[in-house]
């Protein structure tokens, strides 16, 4: 009898939960009503994105009339920066992010840079942090945004966010945070952390994609991104998206009901993982902060191994695992996020991330790493680099 | 016993088809991999994804490498509009397009011209008509872009975009047409029509909500409006909303597969409508063209009537109508498609429209316009104007 797949890339994207799933059926069915609209049909689903908003906002400690639906995560980290930098540019230009953030931050501000804007890109230390006080000496004048994730899709590392929020707050400057690893992971309270603009999205706690959300602190000055209709408060146009809605509420209102003893069980299989790799193959290490890290993630570089021929042959043993971010597959470039903390190509090229969720047992950490031990072996005999190092012992 | 309720919006939202219901579900449930990975679970998701492309193609006579899925159609009118005159800056600054535009292109033009691009806001004909002669006339050696919707959303006049695209593509500037409310209605092959760029979204055609597709031709430069990953060829970042796409592409195969037949059936009911509207009832008048218009649509103003109220008490009689665009609901202001087809603010004010679909029956039609004989007279008995108007009779 062929073995259960194992999917272990729950950063990459999650299964939705049947509850979640339930919630939305009604919304693809009787209440199908434009939310914009008068009549019966509307009015329900207008109820029922309200709810949803309420949900959100009570998760992240915010109020209702801060959270804004959008498509995805990307789209509200694009329409986080983009708004606010159409919206100060008056104020000045330079806005201060790191060398690790997703793409969908990245690329958002190098296209601002062509435009004029002064982005400055700070470096992190060998585990991915980010100092508070690089922020802090970042700041100058024209500066009118910090734009620092809460935790890295790649290797977990959780930023010292609420640092950062106090460093912000200090200076006047605004702090945005792509929240789209950290909900469900990290207990999270928007006015705690002085954080003024949070992106996430429903698909990484087992809610549906094409849902996310901006957080946007009252008072703060945003110009819309999508623009067209009315909906949501004038700020971002289009017909609003009732299912997605709905299920990223009832999603993140699972996800943080007990966050708790959810990353308890996360860490223990991560955990054992991570042990149990370093120990058992040689010639590995562990990328990203051992311990303040996401419940979920492990990244490891295996030394003489290329990482995509690992995972089609974890594929073929029917474990479902990333190189890292499922955004940038299919490029040949090595993640940004393992040359910032200091890898050297070869090594970066040669990793792995597994990250962990709901359906995963300390069974599955067990028959990954054996799985990984006999393919390691297998690619390293293939290695001439490798066998040269061997014989050189 | 209570008489089904009638839903006439078809032109705000549709109900998603069953069949489109069912394509979709896998998508939630056991293929939920992310389509930009490479184990199975992705494997899976992105056969399912090219699947949808080669419908949408189809459909509307394009190549599948010219499909880009969006968000949302005010997503893809967006990223069309900003994203030609990002990448064509240099050639010109000045985009023609028609005052009777949805928001998601006017508003899109009028954000440019705050950067510095000049719009022209072609004025239509009493039916709402824009003139391709006008089109013409406009176009200068800096003209970059002309965007011309193919159907109106308030008073579904047919666009000669055929005749346009004969224009532009002599002068050689680009052509973008809103088709959001034309799929499934009219007849699109983008290469005789000599379109450039196309917005859709499927929930105009009994497709999910937050689904969109922006075709663009084949050599036509476009700067990404969402950045970040890789997908969609490096066009439009973001985690693929596979279950909308996979609702999507299902949608418009089933939309277009019989296009003449589906139009005869709702042209039957919308004369009918209007036919009887006219005869029976004294002082309104039909908004939009007589034939070119959407076979779905009938836009008719009572005078002396409040919009608003008329919506009411016909929700209060079960049925769902509009007075226009759901997009602009909760604004007091006049639908400026009716103020530019030369209606007065008062006779804008009391405009009903009724967009049939497939669930509508001749029974609705008779039953619509009975409702609206009692409460056009009882709204018109409160109005001193009209009491006025009688009085002079």
């Amino acid at each position: 009898m062929a073995e259960k797949r194992i999917y272990v890339d729950h950063s990459a994207t999650t299964p939705l939960k049947p509850e979640v799933l339930d919630a939305m059926l009604p919304y693809f069915t009787e209440y199908f009503g434009n939310a914009s609209t008068v009549y019966a049909e509307g009015r329900e689903t207008k109820k029922a994105v309200n709810l949803a908003r309420e949900q959100v906002a009570k998760a992240i400690g915010a109020d209702v009339k801060e959270i804004f639906f959008t498509g995805s995560g990307t789209e509200a980290d694009n329409w986080a920066i983009r708004g606010i930098a159409k919206a100060l540019r008056h104020k000045g230009n330079h806005i201060i992010t790191s060398s690790v953030e997703h793409h969908a931050v990245l690329h958002t501000c190098q296209e601002l840079e062509k435009d004029g804007f002064e982005v400055t890109y700070l470096p992190v230390d060998e585990f991915g942090m980010v100092s508070p006080k690089d922020v802090e000496n970042a700041i100058k004048d024209e500066t009118i945004l910090v734009t620092i994730m809460m935790a890295n899709n790649e290797i977990g590392t959780i930023m010292p966010i609420e640092e950062i929020g106090r460093i912000t707050k200090e200076k006047g400057v605004l702090l945005h945070t792509d929240a789209v690893q950290a909900i469900g992971m990290i207990e999270i309270d928007v006015n705690k952390m002085n954080i003024d603009l949070l992106s996430m999205t429903g698909h990484k706690f087992y809610g549906p994609k094409g849902s996310g959300a901006l957080f946007v602190r009252k008072g703060v000055k945003i110009a819309p991104f999508i623009t067209g209709g009315a909906q949501e408060r004038n700020k971002r146009a289009g017909t609003e998206n009732v299912a997605a809605i709905v299920g990223l509420g009832k999603a993140i209102e699972l996800a943080t009901a007990d966050i708790a003893s959810h990353t308890e069980k996360l860490k223990a299989m991560r955990d054992r993982l991570i042990d149990r790799i370093l120990e058992e193959i040689p010639y590995t290490r562990l990328n990203g902060h051992r311990t303040e890290r996401l419940a979920s993630n492990s990244n490891i570089s295996f030394e003489f191994i290329e990482g995509e021929s690992l995972l089609l042959m974890l594929d073929m043993q029917g474990i479902s695992a990333s190189s890292g971010s499922a955004c940038t597959s299919g490029s040949l470039d090595p993640s940004h996020v393992l040359l910032a903390i200091g890898l050297k190509h070869e090594i970066a090229h040669g990793s792995l991330r597994v990250s962990f969720g709901d359906s995963n047992t300390m069974e599955d950490v067990d028959r990954i790493v054996e799985a990984l031990k006999t393919i390691v072996a297998r690619l390293r005999e293939m290695s001439p680099l490798y066998e040269a190092v061997k014989k050189s012992e």
